[in-house]
Protein backbone atom coordinates (compact mmCIF):
# COMPACT_ATOMS: atom_id res chain seq x y z
CA UNK A 1 0.00 0.00 0.00
CA UNK A 2 1.26 3.08 -0.63
CA UNK A 3 1.56 5.99 1.90
CA UNK A 4 -1.52 8.30 0.64
CA UNK A 5 -0.09 11.10 3.07
CA UNK A 6 3.08 11.12 1.00
CA UNK A 7 1.37 11.35 -2.00
CA UNK A 8 -0.91 14.34 -1.08
CA UNK A 9 2.03 16.36 -0.15
CA UNK A 10 4.05 15.55 -3.50
CA UNK A 11 0.87 16.32 -5.52
CA UNK A 12 -0.32 19.59 -3.44
CA UNK A 13 3.82 20.67 -3.66
CA UNK A 14 3.92 19.76 -7.70
CA UNK A 15 0.48 21.32 -8.93
CA UNK A 16 1.79 24.61 -6.97
CA UNK A 17 4.52 24.44 -9.11
CA UNK A 18 2.83 23.98 -12.67
CA UNK A 19 0.48 26.55 -11.83
CA UNK A 20 2.96 28.87 -10.87
CA UNK A 21 5.02 27.88 -14.17
CA UNK A 22 1.59 28.29 -16.12
CA UNK A 23 1.37 31.99 -14.99
CA UNK A 24 4.51 32.52 -15.83
CA UNK A 25 3.22 31.84 -19.73
CA UNK A 26 0.97 34.41 -19.87
CA UNK A 27 3.79 36.70 -19.82
CA UNK A 28 5.39 34.69 -23.23
CA UNK A 29 3.56 33.94 -26.93
CA UNK A 30 1.44 30.94 -26.36
CA UNK A 31 1.76 28.38 -29.27
CA UNK A 32 -1.86 26.94 -30.51
CA UNK A 33 -2.60 23.48 -32.47
CA UNK A 34 -6.26 22.75 -32.83
CA UNK A 35 -6.65 19.09 -32.53
CA UNK A 36 -9.35 16.63 -33.69
CA UNK A 37 -11.55 19.62 -34.23
CA UNK A 38 -11.47 23.35 -34.42
CA UNK A 39 -13.15 23.44 -30.66
CA UNK A 40 -10.79 21.73 -29.35
CA UNK A 41 -7.41 23.45 -28.78
CA UNK A 42 -3.83 22.29 -27.52
CA UNK A 43 -1.42 24.89 -26.42
CA UNK A 44 2.66 24.05 -25.71
CA UNK A 45 1.84 25.34 -22.18
CA UNK A 46 -0.86 22.07 -22.03
CA UNK A 47 1.58 19.52 -23.30
CA UNK A 48 4.39 21.03 -21.55
CA UNK A 49 2.70 20.64 -17.98
CA UNK A 50 1.40 17.10 -18.47
CA UNK A 51 4.96 16.04 -19.30
CA UNK A 52 5.92 17.98 -15.91
CA UNK A 53 3.88 15.70 -13.90
CA UNK A 54 4.29 12.66 -15.69
CA UNK A 55 8.06 13.17 -15.00
CA UNK A 56 7.65 13.69 -11.50
CA UNK A 57 5.27 10.53 -11.36
CA UNK A 58 7.73 8.10 -12.81
CA UNK A 59 10.40 9.39 -10.63
CA UNK A 60 8.52 9.05 -7.39
CA UNK A 61 6.40 6.12 -7.93
CA UNK A 62 7.28 4.26 -10.43
CA UNK A 63 5.05 1.30 -10.41
CA UNK A 64 1.79 3.81 -10.74
CA UNK A 65 0.20 3.79 -13.82
CA UNK A 66 -0.83 7.47 -15.92
CA UNK A 67 -3.96 8.33 -17.75
CA UNK A 68 -3.36 12.13 -19.02
CA UNK A 69 -5.43 14.00 -22.01
CA UNK A 70 -2.12 15.32 -23.86
CA UNK A 71 -1.24 11.61 -24.69
CA UNK A 72 1.95 11.14 -22.86
CA UNK A 73 0.46 8.71 -20.52
CA UNK A 74 -0.22 5.00 -20.63
CA UNK A 75 -2.70 3.14 -22.55
CA UNK A 76 -4.65 1.61 -19.94
CA UNK A 77 -7.28 -1.24 -20.21
CA UNK A 78 -8.36 -1.60 -16.97
CA UNK A 79 -8.42 0.10 -13.14
CA UNK A 80 -6.24 -1.89 -11.47
CA UNK A 81 -3.30 -0.56 -9.17
CA UNK A 82 -2.84 3.14 -8.67
CA UNK A 83 -3.68 5.06 -11.31
CA UNK A 84 -3.58 9.06 -11.99
CA UNK A 85 -5.94 10.53 -14.52
CA UNK A 86 -4.35 14.46 -15.18
CA UNK A 87 -5.93 17.28 -17.00
CA UNK A 88 -2.89 19.72 -17.04
CA UNK A 89 -5.29 22.47 -18.38
CA UNK A 90 -9.18 21.85 -18.13
CA UNK A 91 -10.49 24.49 -20.11
CA UNK A 92 -8.29 25.24 -22.61
CA UNK A 93 -10.51 27.40 -24.76
CA UNK A 94 -10.51 29.75 -21.68
CA UNK A 95 -6.59 29.46 -20.95
CA UNK A 96 -6.38 30.62 -24.74
CA UNK A 97 -8.90 33.69 -24.78
CA UNK A 98 -9.10 34.61 -21.49
CA UNK A 99 -5.92 33.59 -18.97
CA UNK A 100 -8.26 32.84 -16.43
CA UNK A 101 -11.15 29.99 -16.09
CA UNK A 102 -9.08 27.02 -16.32
CA UNK A 103 -8.01 24.54 -13.67
CA UNK A 104 -5.42 21.98 -13.17
CA UNK A 105 -7.16 18.83 -12.93
CA UNK A 106 -5.89 15.35 -10.96
CA UNK A 107 -7.74 11.91 -9.91
CA UNK A 108 -5.63 9.26 -8.06
CA UNK A 109 -7.65 5.93 -8.62
CA UNK A 110 -6.65 2.72 -6.71
CA UNK A 111 -8.18 -0.53 -8.11
CA UNK A 112 -11.06 1.57 -9.52
CA UNK A 113 -11.65 3.36 -6.25
CA UNK A 114 -11.09 7.35 -6.27
CA UNK A 115 -8.86 8.02 -3.48
CA UNK A 116 -7.79 11.71 -3.74
CA UNK A 117 -9.12 14.60 -6.26
CA UNK A 118 -7.44 18.18 -6.57
CA UNK A 119 -8.39 20.56 -9.11
CA UNK A 120 -6.53 23.82 -9.06
CA UNK A 121 -7.92 27.22 -10.02
CA UNK A 122 -4.73 28.22 -11.11
CA UNK A 123 -5.05 32.11 -11.75
CA UNK A 124 -6.92 32.36 -8.54
CA UNK A 125 -4.88 30.44 -6.50
CA UNK A 126 -8.02 28.15 -5.36
CA UNK A 127 -7.14 24.51 -4.40
CA UNK A 128 -9.72 22.48 -4.28
CA UNK A 129 -8.79 18.60 -2.70
CA UNK A 130 -10.11 15.97 -0.81
CA UNK A 131 -8.74 12.73 0.60
CA UNK A 132 -11.86 9.47 0.67
CA UNK A 133 -13.25 9.85 4.17
CA UNK A 134 -11.32 13.34 5.44
CA UNK A 135 -13.50 15.86 3.77
CA UNK A 136 -12.82 18.05 0.77
CA UNK A 137 -11.42 21.36 1.12
CA UNK A 138 -10.84 24.82 -0.74
CA UNK A 139 -7.05 25.72 0.12
CA UNK A 140 -7.53 25.07 4.17
CA UNK A 141 -11.23 25.85 4.23
CA UNK A 142 -13.34 22.40 4.97
CA UNK A 143 -15.71 23.00 2.68
CA UNK A 144 -19.28 21.92 4.31
CA UNK A 145 -21.28 18.89 3.24
CA UNK A 146 -23.48 19.82 1.00
CA UNK A 147 -27.12 20.72 1.45
CA UNK A 148 -30.65 19.74 0.07
CA UNK A 149 -32.42 22.70 -2.81
CA UNK A 150 -35.40 22.55 -4.61
CA UNK A 151 -35.23 22.64 -8.41
CA UNK A 152 -37.17 25.84 -9.00
CA UNK A 153 -34.18 27.64 -5.90
CA UNK A 154 -31.10 25.87 -8.10
CA UNK A 155 -28.59 27.12 -10.51
CA UNK A 156 -27.57 24.56 -12.56
CA UNK A 157 -24.38 24.63 -15.00
CA UNK A 158 -25.31 23.42 -18.63
CA UNK A 159 -24.28 25.15 -21.64
CA UNK A 160 -26.74 26.55 -24.16
CA UNK A 161 -25.90 24.38 -26.98
CA UNK A 162 -27.53 21.17 -24.95
CA UNK A 163 -30.70 22.78 -25.82
CA UNK A 164 -30.11 23.44 -29.13
CA UNK A 165 -29.79 21.35 -32.32
CA UNK A 166 -26.50 18.79 -31.39
CA UNK A 167 -25.03 15.72 -31.83
CA UNK A 168 -25.53 14.55 -28.78
CA UNK A 169 -28.74 15.36 -27.02
CA UNK A 170 -32.72 15.78 -27.97
CA UNK A 171 -32.88 19.55 -27.56
CA UNK A 172 -36.36 18.66 -26.08
CA UNK A 173 -34.89 17.09 -22.80
CA UNK A 174 -33.03 19.46 -20.78
CA UNK A 175 -36.19 22.98 -21.87
CA UNK A 176 -37.53 22.34 -19.16
CA UNK A 177 -35.39 22.18 -16.46
CA UNK A 178 -33.60 25.03 -17.97
CA UNK A 179 -36.85 27.05 -17.54
CA UNK A 180 -37.60 26.12 -14.30
CA UNK A 181 -34.35 26.36 -12.18
CA UNK A 182 -33.81 29.77 -10.95
CA UNK A 183 -30.78 30.24 -13.52
CA UNK A 184 -28.28 28.73 -15.24
CA UNK A 185 -24.63 29.47 -16.11
CA UNK A 186 -21.69 27.96 -17.98
CA UNK A 187 -18.42 28.73 -17.53
CA UNK A 188 -16.47 26.54 -19.97
CA UNK A 189 -14.68 24.09 -18.01
CA UNK A 190 -15.90 20.67 -16.39
CA UNK A 191 -13.34 20.86 -13.31
CA UNK A 192 -14.42 24.30 -12.32
CA UNK A 193 -17.78 23.57 -12.64
CA UNK A 194 -17.61 20.69 -10.38
CA UNK A 195 -15.35 22.38 -8.11
CA UNK A 196 -18.29 24.86 -8.02
CA UNK A 197 -20.48 22.44 -7.29
CA UNK A 198 -18.23 20.76 -4.24
CA UNK A 199 -18.60 24.55 -2.85
CA UNK A 200 -22.15 24.73 -3.45
CA UNK A 201 -21.68 28.23 -5.77
CA UNK A 202 -23.78 25.86 -8.06
CA UNK A 203 -25.90 23.63 -7.63
CA UNK A 204 -25.75 21.14 -10.47
CA UNK A 205 -23.57 20.70 -13.72
CA UNK A 206 -24.38 19.18 -16.50
CA UNK A 207 -22.70 18.10 -19.89
CA UNK A 208 -22.95 15.65 -22.57
CA UNK A 209 -19.43 14.55 -23.40
CA UNK A 210 -16.65 14.27 -21.09
CA UNK A 211 -13.30 12.59 -20.92
CA UNK A 212 -11.74 10.22 -17.41
CA UNK A 213 -9.61 13.41 -17.06
CA UNK A 214 -12.38 16.15 -17.37
CA UNK A 215 -14.45 14.38 -14.30
CA UNK A 216 -11.93 12.19 -12.23
CA UNK A 217 -10.97 14.74 -9.46
CA UNK A 218 -14.39 16.46 -9.46
CA UNK A 219 -16.10 13.28 -8.77
CA UNK A 220 -13.98 12.53 -5.79
CA UNK A 221 -14.80 16.05 -4.44
CA UNK A 222 -18.22 16.51 -4.89
CA UNK A 223 -18.68 12.87 -2.90
CA UNK A 224 -16.87 13.42 -0.39
CA UNK A 225 -19.24 16.79 0.32
CA UNK A 226 -22.39 14.60 -0.16
CA UNK A 227 -23.00 15.24 -4.15
CA UNK A 228 -23.78 12.78 -6.45
CA UNK A 229 -22.03 12.02 -9.96
CA UNK A 230 -22.95 10.10 -12.74
CA UNK A 231 -23.52 10.12 -16.45
CA UNK A 232 -26.90 11.81 -17.34
CA UNK A 233 -29.17 8.46 -17.11
CA UNK A 234 -27.61 8.34 -13.86
CA UNK A 235 -25.36 5.22 -14.32
CA UNK A 236 -22.41 5.14 -12.77
CA UNK A 237 -19.15 6.43 -14.88
CA UNK A 238 -16.40 4.34 -16.02
CA UNK A 239 -12.47 6.23 -15.27
CA UNK A 240 -11.99 4.31 -19.27
CA UNK A 241 -14.91 6.00 -20.79
CA UNK A 242 -16.48 9.15 -22.19
CA UNK A 243 -19.55 9.87 -20.81
CA UNK A 244 -21.81 12.17 -20.68
CA UNK A 245 -22.05 13.75 -16.58
CA UNK A 246 -24.39 14.92 -14.04
CA UNK A 247 -23.10 15.90 -10.93
CA UNK A 248 -24.98 17.23 -8.38
CA UNK A 249 -26.31 18.47 -4.76
CA UNK A 250 -28.11 15.16 -2.82
CA UNK A 251 -31.85 14.86 -3.32
CA UNK A 252 -31.92 17.51 -6.23
CA UNK A 253 -29.83 14.81 -8.06
CA UNK A 254 -32.50 12.14 -7.72
CA UNK A 255 -35.50 14.98 -8.03
CA UNK A 256 -33.57 15.85 -11.40
CA UNK A 257 -33.66 12.39 -12.58
CA UNK A 258 -37.08 11.46 -11.68
CA UNK A 259 -38.69 15.14 -13.37
CA UNK A 260 -36.77 15.72 -16.32
CA UNK A 261 -34.21 13.27 -17.52
CA UNK A 262 -36.19 9.87 -17.03
CA UNK A 263 -36.62 8.82 -20.53
CA UNK A 264 -32.86 10.72 -21.66
CA UNK A 265 -32.09 9.23 -24.80
CA UNK A 266 -28.37 10.18 -26.66
CA UNK A 267 -28.13 10.41 -29.95
CA UNK A 268 -25.34 7.77 -31.75
CA UNK B 1 -19.36 72.08 -16.86
CA UNK B 2 -18.11 69.97 -14.31
CA UNK B 3 -14.77 68.75 -13.97
CA UNK B 4 -14.87 65.44 -15.12
CA UNK B 5 -11.13 64.62 -13.55
CA UNK B 6 -12.54 65.07 -9.52
CA UNK B 7 -15.98 63.40 -10.50
CA UNK B 8 -13.58 60.09 -11.84
CA UNK B 9 -11.58 60.69 -8.66
CA UNK B 10 -14.25 60.79 -6.69
CA UNK B 11 -16.06 57.55 -8.16
CA UNK B 12 -12.98 55.79 -8.06
CA UNK B 13 -12.50 56.48 -4.26
CA UNK B 14 -16.26 55.79 -3.28
CA UNK B 15 -16.15 52.38 -5.10
CA UNK B 16 -13.32 50.88 -3.59
CA UNK B 17 -14.57 52.04 -0.51
CA UNK B 18 -18.20 50.12 -1.24
CA UNK B 19 -16.43 47.14 -2.52
CA UNK B 20 -14.33 46.94 0.92
CA UNK B 21 -17.77 47.43 2.71
CA UNK B 22 -19.33 44.44 0.60
CA UNK B 23 -16.53 42.17 1.22
CA UNK B 24 -17.12 42.61 4.92
CA UNK B 25 -20.80 41.88 4.72
CA UNK B 26 -19.48 38.49 3.73
CA UNK B 27 -18.63 37.85 7.25
CA UNK B 28 -22.05 38.99 8.05
CA UNK B 29 -25.50 37.27 7.22
CA UNK B 30 -27.28 38.52 4.45
CA UNK B 31 -30.68 39.26 4.28
CA UNK B 32 -32.78 38.03 1.26
CA UNK B 33 -36.11 39.57 -0.45
CA UNK B 34 -37.51 38.67 -3.42
CA UNK B 35 -38.51 41.50 -5.81
CA UNK B 36 -41.25 41.23 -8.05
CA UNK B 37 -40.51 37.51 -9.02
CA UNK B 38 -38.54 34.70 -7.68
CA UNK B 39 -35.67 35.12 -10.21
CA UNK B 40 -34.78 38.98 -8.95
CA UNK B 41 -33.67 39.20 -5.68
CA UNK B 42 -32.56 41.42 -3.20
CA UNK B 43 -30.65 41.74 -0.42
CA UNK B 44 -29.73 44.38 2.63
CA UNK B 45 -26.15 44.80 0.74
CA UNK B 46 -27.72 45.83 -2.51
CA UNK B 47 -29.85 48.45 -0.95
CA UNK B 48 -27.41 49.99 1.69
CA UNK B 49 -25.00 50.20 -1.15
CA UNK B 50 -27.34 51.75 -3.60
CA UNK B 51 -27.89 54.70 -0.71
CA UNK B 52 -23.93 54.51 -0.03
CA UNK B 53 -22.97 56.14 -3.16
CA UNK B 54 -26.54 58.36 -3.80
CA UNK B 55 -25.91 59.95 0.00
CA UNK B 56 -22.08 60.50 -1.57
CA UNK B 57 -23.32 62.28 -4.84
CA UNK B 58 -26.46 64.12 -3.40
CA UNK B 59 -24.11 66.21 -0.91
CA UNK B 60 -20.84 66.72 -3.50
CA UNK B 61 -22.88 66.62 -6.73
CA UNK B 62 -26.78 68.32 -5.50
CA UNK B 63 -27.46 69.13 -9.11
CA UNK B 64 -26.59 65.62 -10.84
CA UNK B 65 -29.70 63.11 -10.81
CA UNK B 66 -29.39 59.83 -10.05
CA UNK B 67 -31.40 56.51 -11.70
CA UNK B 68 -30.38 53.35 -9.52
CA UNK B 69 -32.03 49.40 -9.35
CA UNK B 70 -33.20 49.56 -5.80
CA UNK B 71 -34.97 53.18 -6.20
CA UNK B 72 -33.60 55.15 -4.01
CA UNK B 73 -32.71 57.86 -7.03
CA UNK B 74 -34.74 59.82 -8.83
CA UNK B 75 -37.90 59.39 -11.24
CA UNK B 76 -36.44 60.63 -14.73
CA UNK B 77 -38.52 61.64 -17.59
CA UNK B 78 -35.11 62.51 -19.52
CA UNK B 79 -31.80 62.97 -19.49
CA UNK B 80 -30.93 66.72 -19.43
CA UNK B 81 -27.94 67.30 -17.21
CA UNK B 82 -25.61 65.01 -15.96
CA UNK B 83 -26.62 61.30 -14.47
CA UNK B 84 -25.33 58.96 -12.65
CA UNK B 85 -26.58 55.41 -13.73
CA UNK B 86 -26.17 52.81 -10.85
CA UNK B 87 -26.26 49.04 -9.88
CA UNK B 88 -24.86 48.49 -6.41
CA UNK B 89 -25.13 44.84 -6.92
CA UNK B 90 -25.30 43.96 -10.44
CA UNK B 91 -25.43 39.68 -10.63
CA UNK B 92 -27.61 39.65 -7.22
CA UNK B 93 -28.34 35.82 -7.69
CA UNK B 94 -24.45 35.22 -7.92
CA UNK B 95 -23.68 37.24 -4.79
CA UNK B 96 -26.21 35.18 -2.68
CA UNK B 97 -24.56 32.00 -4.11
CA UNK B 98 -21.49 32.27 -4.88
CA UNK B 99 -20.24 35.52 -3.04
CA UNK B 100 -18.16 36.19 -6.78
CA UNK B 101 -19.33 37.11 -10.20
CA UNK B 102 -21.51 40.33 -9.43
CA UNK B 103 -19.83 43.89 -9.72
CA UNK B 104 -20.96 47.38 -8.90
CA UNK B 105 -22.08 49.10 -12.29
CA UNK B 106 -22.39 53.21 -12.52
CA UNK B 107 -22.19 54.62 -16.07
CA UNK B 108 -22.61 58.87 -15.63
CA UNK B 109 -24.21 60.14 -18.75
CA UNK B 110 -24.28 64.14 -20.01
CA UNK B 111 -27.45 65.56 -21.79
CA UNK B 112 -27.26 61.59 -23.13
CA UNK B 113 -24.07 60.95 -23.82
CA UNK B 114 -22.05 58.37 -21.79
CA UNK B 115 -18.63 59.76 -20.22
CA UNK B 116 -17.54 57.88 -17.77
CA UNK B 117 -18.13 54.23 -17.07
CA UNK B 118 -16.83 51.96 -13.89
CA UNK B 119 -17.68 47.71 -13.70
CA UNK B 120 -16.13 47.22 -10.26
CA UNK B 121 -15.73 43.03 -10.14
CA UNK B 122 -15.54 43.33 -5.85
CA UNK B 123 -13.79 40.33 -5.45
CA UNK B 124 -11.02 39.91 -7.93
CA UNK B 125 -10.65 43.63 -7.36
CA UNK B 126 -10.61 44.67 -10.69
CA UNK B 127 -11.90 47.66 -11.82
CA UNK B 128 -12.64 48.31 -15.47
CA UNK B 129 -13.05 51.78 -16.18
CA UNK B 130 -13.16 54.27 -19.30
CA UNK B 131 -13.43 57.93 -19.98
CA UNK B 132 -15.17 59.02 -23.28
CA UNK B 133 -11.83 59.83 -25.74
CA UNK B 134 -9.43 58.42 -23.39
CA UNK B 135 -9.27 54.83 -23.66
CA UNK B 136 -10.42 51.92 -21.22
CA UNK B 137 -8.19 50.30 -18.26
CA UNK B 138 -8.78 47.02 -16.18
CA UNK B 139 -7.05 48.75 -13.30
CA UNK B 140 -4.15 50.51 -14.41
CA UNK B 141 -3.67 48.38 -17.52
CA UNK B 142 -5.08 50.28 -20.89
CA UNK B 143 -7.12 47.70 -22.88
CA UNK B 144 -6.49 47.58 -26.33
CA UNK B 145 -8.22 48.04 -28.91
CA UNK B 146 -11.09 45.27 -29.95
CA UNK B 147 -9.99 43.30 -32.78
CA UNK B 148 -12.16 41.92 -35.56
CA UNK B 149 -13.26 37.92 -35.36
CA UNK B 150 -14.92 35.44 -37.22
CA UNK B 151 -17.95 34.26 -36.18
CA UNK B 152 -16.64 30.38 -35.54
CA UNK B 153 -13.76 31.92 -33.79
CA UNK B 154 -15.63 33.76 -31.24
CA UNK B 155 -17.26 32.92 -27.60
CA UNK B 156 -20.34 34.33 -27.40
CA UNK B 157 -21.84 35.23 -23.79
CA UNK B 158 -25.65 33.48 -24.00
CA UNK B 159 -27.45 31.99 -21.55
CA UNK B 160 -29.30 28.60 -22.06
CA UNK B 161 -32.61 29.86 -21.59
CA UNK B 162 -32.69 32.33 -24.71
CA UNK B 163 -32.71 28.82 -27.11
CA UNK B 164 -35.51 27.11 -24.97
CA UNK B 165 -38.82 28.49 -24.85
CA UNK B 166 -39.26 31.92 -23.09
CA UNK B 167 -41.33 35.01 -22.65
CA UNK B 168 -38.87 36.89 -24.84
CA UNK B 169 -37.73 35.47 -28.39
CA UNK B 170 -38.64 33.04 -30.18
CA UNK B 171 -36.50 29.86 -29.48
CA UNK B 172 -35.24 29.37 -32.70
CA UNK B 173 -33.35 32.52 -33.62
CA UNK B 174 -30.48 32.37 -31.64
CA UNK B 175 -29.62 28.41 -32.13
CA UNK B 176 -27.56 28.67 -35.33
CA UNK B 177 -25.74 31.16 -33.60
CA UNK B 178 -24.99 28.76 -30.93
CA UNK B 179 -24.06 25.87 -33.09
CA UNK B 180 -21.77 28.21 -35.17
CA UNK B 181 -19.46 30.01 -32.88
CA UNK B 182 -16.61 28.49 -30.56
CA UNK B 183 -18.33 28.57 -27.58
CA UNK B 184 -20.47 29.81 -25.34
CA UNK B 185 -20.58 31.25 -21.60
CA UNK B 186 -22.98 32.40 -19.06
CA UNK B 187 -21.57 33.97 -15.89
CA UNK B 188 -25.02 35.72 -14.57
CA UNK B 189 -23.79 39.41 -14.43
CA UNK B 190 -24.53 41.57 -17.53
CA UNK B 191 -22.01 44.22 -16.02
CA UNK B 192 -19.67 41.45 -16.03
CA UNK B 193 -19.81 39.81 -19.17
CA UNK B 194 -19.96 43.32 -20.36
CA UNK B 195 -16.66 43.94 -18.81
CA UNK B 196 -15.41 40.56 -20.32
CA UNK B 197 -16.68 42.28 -23.89
CA UNK B 198 -14.40 45.08 -23.46
CA UNK B 199 -11.34 43.13 -22.43
CA UNK B 200 -11.54 40.38 -24.94
CA UNK B 201 -12.24 37.48 -22.35
CA UNK B 202 -15.38 37.02 -24.64
CA UNK B 203 -16.31 38.03 -28.09
CA UNK B 204 -19.68 39.32 -27.56
CA UNK B 205 -22.76 39.01 -25.22
CA UNK B 206 -26.37 39.23 -25.42
CA UNK B 207 -29.87 39.12 -23.39
CA UNK B 208 -33.23 39.95 -24.15
CA UNK B 209 -33.92 42.47 -21.19
CA UNK B 210 -31.84 44.26 -19.14
CA UNK B 211 -32.81 48.07 -17.30
CA UNK B 212 -30.48 50.99 -17.90
CA UNK B 213 -28.41 50.04 -14.81
CA UNK B 214 -27.30 46.82 -16.20
CA UNK B 215 -25.74 48.57 -19.54
CA UNK B 216 -24.98 52.29 -19.03
CA UNK B 217 -21.57 51.75 -17.84
CA UNK B 218 -21.04 48.49 -19.91
CA UNK B 219 -22.04 50.72 -22.91
CA UNK B 220 -19.22 53.62 -21.84
CA UNK B 221 -16.05 51.27 -21.39
CA UNK B 222 -17.00 49.19 -24.70
CA UNK B 223 -17.65 51.57 -27.10
CA UNK B 224 -14.00 53.29 -25.94
CA UNK B 225 -12.20 50.14 -27.06
CA UNK B 226 -14.36 50.29 -30.50
CA UNK B 227 -16.70 47.51 -29.74
CA UNK B 228 -20.43 48.50 -30.55
CA UNK B 229 -23.41 48.16 -28.08
CA UNK B 230 -27.14 48.25 -29.15
CA UNK B 231 -30.58 46.32 -28.63
CA UNK B 232 -30.38 42.54 -29.97
CA UNK B 233 -32.32 44.45 -33.24
CA UNK B 234 -29.50 46.75 -33.84
CA UNK B 235 -31.42 50.24 -32.88
CA UNK B 236 -29.22 52.32 -30.17
CA UNK B 237 -29.89 51.81 -26.70
CA UNK B 238 -31.99 54.24 -24.36
CA UNK B 239 -31.18 54.85 -21.07
CA UNK B 240 -34.83 55.40 -20.11
CA UNK B 241 -35.60 52.17 -21.00
CA UNK B 242 -35.55 48.40 -20.88
CA UNK B 243 -34.03 46.36 -23.73
CA UNK B 244 -32.37 43.77 -25.32
CA UNK B 245 -28.26 44.47 -25.47
CA UNK B 246 -25.94 43.30 -28.02
CA UNK B 247 -22.62 44.11 -27.22
CA UNK B 248 -19.96 42.93 -29.64
CA UNK B 249 -16.45 43.41 -31.42
CA UNK B 250 -16.29 45.72 -34.04
CA UNK B 251 -16.97 43.27 -37.36
CA UNK B 252 -18.56 40.66 -35.39
CA UNK B 253 -21.66 42.87 -34.13
CA UNK B 254 -22.51 43.36 -38.13
CA UNK B 255 -21.97 40.13 -39.38
CA UNK B 256 -24.16 38.41 -36.61
CA UNK B 257 -27.07 41.13 -37.05
CA UNK B 258 -27.09 40.53 -40.61
CA UNK B 259 -26.49 36.33 -40.70
CA UNK B 260 -28.79 35.55 -37.25
CA UNK B 261 -30.61 38.05 -36.72
CA UNK B 262 -32.13 40.11 -39.49
CA UNK B 263 -35.40 38.89 -38.87
CA UNK B 264 -35.71 39.11 -34.99
CA UNK B 265 -38.72 39.89 -33.36
CA UNK B 266 -39.49 40.09 -29.63
CA UNK B 267 -42.34 38.47 -28.17
CA UNK B 268 -44.68 40.65 -26.43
Amino acid sequence: MSNWQEVDTYVKHWIKEAGERIRQSFQTQLNIETKSNRNDLVTNVDQETEQFFIERIRKTYPEHRILGEEGFGDDLKDMKGIIWIIDPIDGTMNFVHQQRNFAISIGIYHDGEGLLGYIYDVVHDELYHAQKGQGAFMNETKLPELKEVDVRDSIIGVNALWVTDNKKIDREFLGPLVRDVRGTRSYGSAAMEMAYVASGRIDGYMTMRLAPWDFAAGKIIIEEVGGVVTSLDGRELNMLEKSSVFSCKPGLHGKILETYLKDVKFKK
